[in-house]
């Protein structure tokens, strides 16, 4: 079963045309990313604290659907991808059930000291390979 | 038993000092004010849609405590004052039981058409003056 | 020559990390689109308001370069793609002359009666044609 | 004469509403706040950077006339109170000369150390009361 994270879209997440502004999607995502991570105790914060940043080196989404002031928004939460220095997210939302947008983040483990890339901590990429193992294929991110 | 708003403090939320940013506590509060409006049945989004604005003319808050990435924050919403075309909110934030803000928000209520004060729809303001009743007067805002 | 945005990195843009926060990009990203659309004489605002709406419906972005507060941050705009109902901007930062992100949006025009695409408005799409035949083609975008 | 920051009105910081979200206009505030301190040279960046720290304990704004997307703003900038700890800055907001809103916001001077209270730097103290000497007492903020 993947992750899901539920929310409200909130006044401040709309703009002037009244849908939800497009930047409001990605703080959502990034909720769910929080949420996710302390599901599967992946100990972000500890480990950020600990000599390890987690930049974003790319994000990315499609918006298919309208979405409007106090929807429900259900971000499912998936592990596109785990290599060595960096790992990589996907992200499928919907309003009761139809899809309004989805995106993806790669994220970059690296050396606050040197601000270099280092390996993703051990733990971390084990348990972001666990889940990723356990959710189902079939069940995909639209294309 | 007053209303409680329950989220964590995203990182979006936080800057460069390690802090909550304190435009992102008021970001909150409104989270807060969406849901506690939904609580009380005031159908917001509805009353909204037909022809009634709420604008804010008063915020203020003060920060009182530390407030980090991923703290639990717990927001309590008190219906301060509710007059003829204009009612004021409090809100009470606090992690793990220990204050760390509170504030204000005042909301005009507005004629969308003629862009001008009116009377707060009579079921909103029964409805919110029914909830400051039955608030214990006893566990007030920190002065 | 390309149109060129200028600003600062606002403390509300960073995180706790010490760095800009991903989302905020974005929200610079948008302030050099709208007064790029002002620069080219586009009547963006009058347009939304006669009945057309320009809703994103793809956003991406490569964060290549640390970018801390209070950084100036430089942003190109490029029209990289003038469709029927859709077009989309390309948007590259640098500080000082270091690139930072470089990032595009796919903006599609809808009909705000029917919310259905609708063929760009012939006055919008003949300056951003003629912003982008105008542009060098030399000095490319990142790949 | 009394710094004035002027910035646009961007789509991120409208709402469902059609109006600003009350809480863009302190994220505009922020960015006069940051210009006004390199204007007078008050090297908040490397200050910051040397083991101080600016947490705001206070804020408020009244907001008194409609802001719409791209409305030209222009916020000037007082020194309200320069006190041992803390000082209080205040913002008023204006769209082409008709007010719309006017705030303040109190910054307490912390030692990021011990995350106490200190003395305002002596550079920057002094700096904020030549400011405020040389502002016209007469051009006060709206009551």
């Amino acid at each position: 079963m993947p992750f899901v994270y539920s929310t409200r879209v909130r006044f401040v997440d709309t703009d002037a045309s009244g849908r939800i502004h497009y930047t409001a999607m990605l703080r959502h995502f990034e909720a769910a990313e929080q949420d996710f991570l302390r599901m599967i105790e992946a100990f972000y914060k500890t480990g950020y604290l600990a000599g390890v940043g987690f930049p974003r080196v790319h994000a990315e989404c499609d918006y298919t659907g309208m979405v409007a002031f106090d929807d429900p928004l259900d971000i499912e939460v998936r592990v596109e991808r785990v290599g060595n220095s960096s790992y990589t997210l996907g992200f499928a939302a919907s309003v009761e059930g139809r899809p309004v947008a989805h995106g993806k983040l790669t994220i970059v483990s690296i050396d606050l000291g040197t601000q270099r890339p280092r390996a993703i901590p051990e733990e971390l990429a084990g348990k972001l390979r666990a889940y990723q193992a356990s959710s189902s294929t079939e069940a995909a991110l639209p294309a």
